[in-house]
C-alpha cells in the first residue's frame, strides 16, 4: 500500500475542505452570526493541517485500485468527520454523532435528518448542511482531480472508486479533463437552477441553497415542510432540476459535443424517464380521490416519484398517509435509483437493465442451449466483467440490507420503519415511511443503528466497494501478491 | 418442442396422481367418509386420462433443456388443477381458486392456508391435503424417473428441471438409480417419523400425516393451533427431523456408503446447522423474559427457527408476538432456506454461500487484482457457469419479490403482511407476520393476490426458471436456432 500517496490526497481534500469551510463563515458575516467564528477557525485549521500534510511530496507513484478505493473511502470518511466538527461545536446538535450522522446525511446526499425542526437553525449552518450535498453530489475527489495535478494512473483509479455506476464513464481519454467537464456541467446546472428559482421570486439565500440540496439530489430543506409550502413554480422548477440531474451526464456532453441523436437516444435516460412517468401515471390513479384535480394529483404524484427515484427525498405530501400500492411504488423506486454517472444514487437504471438483461439471458439459454448471449447496452457489447460485477453488486447490496435490517431491529420499531430506513440511506435518499416518514425523523434510532446507519449511506455513495474492500484480508499489507491456494479443481 | 414427449410424460403424471387419489379413498373408505366416493372418482378418471395419454409412444425421442423445464412445470401445473379437484367437489372450500391455492401449497410444500379452521375437515380431505406434501417434497418427477423407464437424457434434463439446489445431485452416474436412493431414503425417514411418534403415543392416522408434513417439510396440520398443543417429546422429534429433511441428502448417501467423514464435514450441512443453532440462541436471549426456563425459552425458539428455516411452517408460539428483532431473524431465515438437494425450500444455504464467496472474491480482486480467485465448495472448485447460475438467481429471485411485492399491495394489507406473504409463498414456508402471521391465514386476499402467490409457491418450489421459461420467445417454436444478431462488440 502506497502510503505516502493516500496521505498526501487526504491532505489535498482536508485543504480543500477548508476552503469550502470559509463559505459558511463568510455567510456568517453577511448575516452578522458569532457561530460563523468556529467556522472559520475549523476551516483555518483543515487548511493548515491540508498544506502542513502535501508538504512532503510522496515517494512513490505506485497506485492500483486498492490505493484508490483506500482514499476514496478514506477521504470521505475524514470529510464527513471534519466536517460536522463545526455543526456540533455551534451547540445546534445534541451530539458529535448526531452532528457527524447529519453531515455524513449532507455529503452522501442522503437528506436523512436526525433534527425535528430545521427552521431555527443559524444561517451558517443551514447554509454548510445543504452546501455538503452539493460537494458530494459530483464527489470531492472528482473535484481535485479536476483542479490538482495528480499522477495519470492514480486519476483512473480515484475516479473509478467514487463515480456511481457500473462503469467508469470517462467522457474523454484524459480523467483529468473528464473530471473538469463533469464539473463544469455541474457548475452551469447549477447556476441555471439558481436563475430559475430567482425568476420565481425566491429570495437569494434560499434559491442558492436549494439549488445546491437539488443539484446534488440531497434533500436537506431549509422548512420543516420540505417543499410543500412553496409555489407551483418552484416545485416545477425543482422536479425539472431533480430529474435534470438524475440523468447520465454522459447525455450532457454528447448534447454539447452536438451528437444530439445520440443523446437523445440513450438508453438508460429512456428507460429512467419511463419508468418515473409510469410510476407517477400510477400513483396519480390510486391518488385521484383526496385532490380536487387530476392535475394537481399528478403533480404532487411525479414531485414524489421524481424525488424519491433521483434520490433527492424533498416532499410535498405526506406519502406515508397514501395508499399501500403508491407507497409500494415508492418504496420500489429506492431501490432503482437514478441513472449511472449522475449526482443520484441508488442501485441505478442501468445496473438494473444489466441484471434484466443477464436474466433474461439465462432463461433463452434454456431455450436455445447452444446460442451464447451477451448482454448490451445503447447497441454495444457489455463485458462479462461489468456483468459479472453488477451480479456480484446486488448479491452484496443484498447482504448490507439484511444486516443493517437485523442492526436495526434491535431498536424495537416496526419492520417498515427498519426495512425503509435501510433503503432511504443505503439508496442515499432521506425519508422512508412510518418512523422515518417525510414528517418523521432519525432522531428516535439508537447509537448503534445511527452507525449502522452512517455506514449504509457511505456504503451507498461509494457503491459497496471502496468501503467494504476497507475490511478485505491483506487490505493494509505492503504489495505482495499472495498465491492462490491450491485445491482439487473440479465442478 | 418435442411435444408429443412432453404429452407422454403428463399423461405418466397424471397416471400416478389417479394412483396417489386411491389413499384418501381408503382413507375415508376406513373412516365411513362418503366423500370418499369423490375422490375416488378423480382417482378413476386420473388413471383412465393417463393411460389412454401413454397408449401412444413418443414418436421422437429428442429431449433437450427445453423441453425437461416445459414438463416440469406443465406436470406441476396439471398435478395442482387435478388435485384441487376433489378438494372442491367436497365442498370444504369456499372456490375452486381457494382449493386450487390449498393444493398448490400443498404440492409445494408450502402450507399456507386459506382455511380459518382445518378442524372440521374430512379425514380424506385432510389425509390428501397432509399426503400432497409428501409426494412434492421429494419431486413427482423423481418419483416418476424412479419406477417408470425413461430415456437417459430426458431423465437427467427432467431432473436439473425439479430437483432444487445451484447443480445437479447426481448420487450415481445413472439418473434412474440417483432417483431410486433418493426415494429409498425419503421412504425409511418418513417410516422412522411414523415409529417415533407411534412410540410418542400419537394415534396412526396422526403419525402417519404428520410425518408426510414434516418430512416434506411442508407445513400443513391437523388442528388449528399447528404442533403447540402436542407433547414436548412430539415437538422434539418434529424438530429433528425438520432438520434432517432439509439436509443434503448427498449426506445420508455418503453415510449410506460409509464415506461418513465426508458425510459429516459436508460444507453445506455444517453452515446450515451453525444458523439454526446461532439463531435459535439469540432468539432465546431475546425472548427469555416470557418464559419460566432458558430451556423452554431454547426450545420454542430452536422449534420456531428449525420450522421457518427448513420451510416447513409448523408453529408452537405465536411469534408475531415476539420482539422484532426475533421476527427480523425468522424473516432472514425465510429467506436463506433449506440445504440444496434436500426436500425444503427457500434461496438454499449452498447458494447463498457461492453468492458470498463470489463478493469476497469480487473484494479481494480489487485488493490483488492479478490474483484469479474461484468459488469453493467442499474443498472444490465451482464451475463459472454454476457461479453466474446462482447470481442471476438472485436478481430473478429479487425482481419476483418486487413485482409479487407491487401486486400484492393492492390488497391495502401493511407492508410488512405483503412482504412476508412473498416470502413465505416464494420460500415453500406457510406462515408470514401480521396478517398471515401463524394464527392467520391467507383466505382475505383478493383472487388477483392468491394467483400471485400461486405462481410464487410453483416458481418457489421449481427454484423460478422451469416457470419463467414458459414465458420466453421461442419456447414454443419447432427447434430452430436463431442467430445473435450482429452488434458493434465493445466494453
Amino acid at each position: 500500500m502506497n502510503y505516502s500517496m493516500i496521505r498526501y490526497i487526504l491532505a489535498s481534500v482536508l485543504g480543500f475542505e477548508g476552503i469550502f469551510l470559509l463559505l459558511p463563515s463568510a455567510v456568517a458575516l453577511i448575516y452578522r452570526e458569532q457561530k460563523g467564528f468556529l467556522y472559520f477557525a475549523v476551516a483555518l485549521a483543515s487548511l493548515a493541517v491540508g498544506l502542513i500534510g502535501r508538504i512532503k511530496k510522496p515517494k512513490s507513484k505506485v497506485f492500483y485500485s486498492r490505493e484508490g478505493f483506500a482514499s476514496v473511502s478514506l477521504s470521505w470518511l475524514l470529510l464527513s468527520f471534519v466536517g460536522a466538527l463545526p455543526m456540533f461545536l455551534t451547540g445546534e446538535f445534541p451530539s458529535y454523532a448526531d452532528a457527524l450522522f447529519e453531515t455524513i446525511s449532507g455529503f452522501t446526499t442522503t437528506g436523512a435528518s436526525i433534527l425535528s425542526s430545521v427552521e431555527e437553525l443559524s444561517r451558517c449552518t443551514a447554509f454548510w448542511r445543504l452546501f455538503t450535498h452539493w460537494i458530494g453530489g459530483m464527489g470531492v475527489l472528482v473535484f481535485i482531480m479536476a483542479v490538482l495535478p495528480l499522477s495519470g494512473s492514480s486519476n483512473m483509479h480515484l475516479m473509478r472508486a467514487e463515480s456511481p455506476g457500473p462503469s467508469v464513464g470517462k467522457l474523454v481519454p484524459k480523467i483529468k479533463r473528464t473530471a473538469m467537464i463533469l464539473y463544469g456541467i455541474y457548475v452551469v446546472i447549477t447556476a441555471m437552477e439558481i436563475i430559475a428559482l430567482l425568476i420565481a421570486r425566491m429570495p437569494l439565500f434560499e434559491a442558492v441553497t436549494l439549488s445546491f440540496s437539488t443539484v446534488g439530489t440531497g434533500g436537506f430543506g431549509l422548512v420543516n415542510d420540505s417543499i410543500a409550502s412553496y409555489s407551483i413554480a418552484v416545485q416545477v422548477i425543482i422536479i425539472v432540476f431533480m430529474l435534470l440531474c438524475a440523468v447520465n451526464f454522459n447525455v450532457y456532453y454528447l448534447l454539447l459535443i452536438k451528437k444530439v441523436k445520440e443523446g437523445l437516444l440513450y438508453e438508460e435516460m429512456r428507460y429512467f424517464l419511463l419508468i418515473v412517468f409510469g410510476s407517477a401515471l400510477l400513483i396519480m390513479f390510486n391518488i385521484k380521490d383526496g385532490f380536487s384535480s387530476l392535475f394537481e394529483a399528478f403533480h404532487t404524484a411525479l414531485f414524489q416519484v421524481a424525488s424519491v427515484i433521483t434520490t433527492t427525498g424533498f416532499a410535498t405530501a405526506d406519502f406515508n398517509l397514501w395508499p399501500e400500492f403508491s407507497k409500494t411504488i415508492l418504496v420500489l423506486l429506492m431501490f432503482v435509483g437514478a441513472c449511472a454517472g449522475s449526482t443520484g444514487g441508488g442501485f441505478k437504471v442501468s445496473r438494473l437493465m444489466i441484471l434484466i438483461r443477464s436474466v433474461k439471458n439465462e432463461i433463452v439459454s434454456i431455450v436455445h442451449p447452444r446460442s451464447v448471449r451477451k448482454v448490451h447496452m445503447n447497441g454495444r457489447q457489455v463485458s462479462d466483467g461489468i456483468v459479472k460485477a453488477a451480479l456480484c453488486y446486488l448479491a452484496a447490496y443484498v447482504m448490507v440490507v439484511l444486516v443493517s435490517l437485523l442492526l436495526l431491529s434491535l431498536n424495537g420499531f416496526d419492520m417498515t420503519t427498519n426495512f425503509t430506513a435501510v433503503m432511504a440511506t443505503l439508496n442515499n435518499i432521506g425519508p422512508g415511511l412510518n418512523v422515518v416518514g417525510p414528517t418523521g425523523n432519525f432522531g428516535a434510532f439508537s447509537l448503534l443503528s445511527k452507525i449502522v446507519l452512517m455506514f449504509d449511506m457511505l456504503v451507498g455513495r461509494l457503491e459497496l466497494f471502496p468501503m467494504l474492500v476497507l475490511f478485505a484480508p491483506g487490505m493494509w499489507n505492503f504489495p505482495t501478491y499472495r498465491p492462490e491456494k491450491k485445491r482439487i479443481p473440479s465442478e
